[in-house]
């Protein structure tokens, strides 16, 4: 039986919880509509109401996972904002870590699935978009040599900061919060040529 | 029936052809007895004699991605074998992409899976020990300052390396062969100070 209207929302957001619990304690992998259902305590018949194929129940957890990934943009004021950009995103905390674990899961499917594969493209642009102009304001203020290519060091900085956290993912003991942040540092002072 | 004791080693050559041609054609959320049967063309009951069980299959398949990953170690000379070393990795070639959409595919998996998480941190540890010595002799040839942490250089050069393999997966257009050998020159040249 569909659910009643006036439960619906409430219901939908027990359905977000649960997929996003599943994600975050299982990865991409994990995510079926019988793991979802025995994470809310519901028959998968039940959820079949809300996800008629295993392509919805995928297109809506990537809906979850951006809801969950409420990192805002920063004004771009140069290094000092880079460097916050990317601190945003590495694992600092339990939630960046649950974060990223998740993002990171979703890119199996996205190597073997044009259309999930065009999503993790766009998301790569937009993040590049994001991060550029903090590098902009940083070459304008002199903290990086004019003669760098702008789009080259947002690329580095991103494909650095992603490279850090995966290993992190997989070595939590050595990858500490302040382990993380110096390695950015690190980078941000080559950056700014004084390496 | 069981194949018959003189076919065993071109069978099981068979299967290690079959199970890298489904992880590099879909990534490994799509390895299954019955993917690997069909790309084989045969049932999926024959493959039960090789493979128990799911978890046997997966070990399996990590085995035949490494057999597919012979990046031999180059002579440590400093930033110009670092520089190989990191190109060894990054998708220059067809078969480059594939082994890293496997290794990538392998993460989800992994984040999951305590077994399979132990092992990529392994992977981890095996690829910066065999960095190492580049960034090493690179000091000891005053190629980097002194001042480094050597650790800190590895695990940066490791990281940039595998984030832009990530970017270039998902978006081999943006990233041809000469772009990503610029951005690990890049690295290299802001490395050795000359940012």
């Amino acid at each position: 039986m569909p659910p009643a209207p006036g439960d619906h929302d409430a219901r939908r957001r027990d359905v977000s919880e649960a997929v996003w619990r599943v994600l975050a304690a299982h990865g991409f992998g994990h995510l079926t509509l019988r793991a979802v259902a025995a994470e809310m305590g519901v028959s998968t018949g039940m959820l079949t109401h809300y996800f008629q194929s295993k392509n919805a129940l995928v297109r809506y957890a990537h809906a979850v996972a951006e809801d969950h990934t409420n990192v805002p943009a920063r004004p771009a004021k140069g290094l000092a904002s880079l460097r916050e950009a990317l601190l945003d995103v590495v694992p600092l905390t339990p939630e960046a870590t649950v974060m990223n674990r998740v993002w990171v899961s979703f890119w199996d499917a996205a190597i073997g699935d044009p259309e999930l594969g065009a999503g993790e493209k766009a998301r790569y642009e937009r993040w590049r978009t994001k991060l550029r102009p903090h590098v902009e304001a940083a070459v304008a203020a002199g903290e990086i040599p004019a003669t760098v290519d702008i789009d080259d060091v947002t690329t580095a900085a991103a494909a650095l900061t992603h490279g850090i956290v995966v290993q992190a993912l997989f070595d939590p003991d050595r990858f500490p919060p302040d382990r993380l942040i110096q390695l950015i540092d690190n980078h941000l002072r080559m950056l700014s040529g004084q390496s």
